[in-house]
């Protein structure tokens, strides 16, 4: 779908966008134009449309159905194909079982999940209508080895959604996202695979976006973008991270790591800080000391041992 | 079951075993022995008793049904569920699907698999009664990273079942068994997982045993037990199996590989060979000079590069 109608009546900052405009960037007629803005009113967005002057957005709904969620994608592929449910044990588990069936870039999204799941086992909270509850799924064809870095393409992702809608947001390797050092987004990354390919990877990713309310638990080390004053449409967020994740997914795909590495370089919330890694049955301390160029983090053990962690658990001391 | 009567009667080797003997080393009364005894009658076994001398056994079915399966197994958790099916796509895909709900070391096997698989999406010939096609399912909970060893564990492991039956067998690195440079058996390891733990590993072998005809594009490839002169009871040689990879497996959940890659490394078929190794779009000559104690093949190109192989294709020049 590329650049959407919706996008450049967004993007326009409440300007209005002529219909000649639209027309020659998308390679439609006008009457092409003219048909997709009533599709569009008819789906609840209110455009004004003015004589000479073109089209302008006064709002637009924030419901998650497929129809709205699809019109609105501006990427290539990933998101062309969605599903949407009420409500399901967790995406991911839905999109594994799913997953052969389903292209190559397919998103399932749920209003709510009823076990939602974080990595060994945690659970991610998922109250209904809160947040964004989203998986993709992909087919790259590539090794085992390779899938923990979708976990930091997603990462990324997030970081650049956010600041797209002025929202300061670290990572805290690997795979959770912070404002005010707390948990605001999450990325659970799965897959199936012989010892040579990928069949599928499933990418789970949970935003907090207009919950007021934690489990007591987690009122500390959870937070929403509403509850941090932020007010931004479910709706914006799922088309800005899909276009966002495949900018970076298709720099992967031709083995480009380093603009990702210098996002999460950049965002880092451990780097330079005192940490513990948690193994199984262990914790040791160590400095975060870098980022390398496959997302691993280096670390500085109080021995002075410099290791490479691709992907495990860490605190913050 | 550990140690079973049905084993004790099977490495007399055509003695007579007291009942005595048999009640002292399962640690089970005299009558619980004359119980199994007549259970195992029933199931098909032609068992001679012989006062004061004990039992011997005539001969036995090679029936595959669940209950004969489980009854002979040797290991102390991989086998003791079995599902036998008539017919299945492959005993890979049937595992994978019921995997979550299946306890760690469960067992599929198929009399026929009309869709048997290989790696790299090829197909393994897989006629009805012809052969043992099988899957474990394991739930070992350590890392993707270790997942490929699996593979090194399991043709470790024939070549220890067949050599049991004094069948001389080469492995074909990292997951053929040859006999006479012909395939006689093939491994498919694959697994469901996020990028720290696995959730599933679900291992497939395939091996050829009564089968006299294969496909033309295989005669030169492939071949069977009986083909080569052997013939061996698949009953018998299922027990073995899931016996010695249990053995091993054992070992690498302690960290011990050095077992399994002795065996790899003196059965190899590969090692001092001139190969071409496989790439995705690419073909690389090198000599095949070791398998490390991971189970990596190190290989030395033209060019005098020393490279390490976790997985991979190679054909023998």
């Amino acid at each position: 779908m590329n650049k959407t109608i919706i996008q450049m009546l967004i993007d326009s900052d409440s300007e209005y966008v002529s219909g000649q405009n639209i027309s020659d960037k998308l390679g439609i007629t006008r009457a092409a134009v003219w048909k997709r803005i009533s599709k569009l009113k008819e789906l609840g967005f209110e455009i004004e449309s003015v004589t000479k002057k073109g089209y302008k957005l006064i709002s637009y709904p924030d419901i998650l159905n497929k129809e709205l969620i699809e019109i609105g994608m501006k990427s290539d592929f990933i998101g062309h194909s969605v599903e949407v449910l009420e409500s399901v044990d967790s995406t991911n588990d839905y999109a594994k079982k799913k997953a052969k069936e389903l292209v190559d870039g397919s998103v399932i999204i749920s209003l709510e999940q009823v076990k939602g799941k974080g990595r060994r086992g945690r659970s991610f909270h998922s109250g209904k209508g809160d947040g964004i509850y989203l998986s993709i799924i992909l087919k790259p064809g590539f090794e085992p080895t390779k899938a923990p870095f979708i976990t930091s393409i997603a990462g990324a992702a997030l970081v650049n959604t956010f600041n797209k809608f002025n929202i300061q947001t670290k990572i805290k390797w690997p795979n959770d996202v912070l404002i005010n050092g707390k948990k605001v987004a999450g990325i659970l990354t799965e897959m199936s695979a012989d010892m040579e390919f990928i069949e599928y990877i499933v990418l789970g990713v949970g935003i907090n976006v207009s919950g007021l309310e934690f489990p007591s638990e987690l009122k500390n080390i959870a937070t929403s973008l509403k509850l941090e004053g932020y007010d931004v449409k479910k709706l914006s967020i799922i088309w800005q991270f899909i276009y966002e994740f495949e900018l970076l997914y298709n720099l992967y795909l031709n083995e480009n790591t380093s603009e990702v590495v210098n996002i999460l370089r950049n965002n880092s919330s451990v780097l330079g800080k005192q940490i513990n890694v948690h193994y199984m049955n262990q914790i040791e301390s160590a400095i975060a000391v870098d980022i390398n160029n496959q997302g691993a983090l280096i670390i500085k053990t109080q021995e002075g041992e410099v290791k490479e962690l691709s992907s495990g658990e860490i605190s913050i001391r």
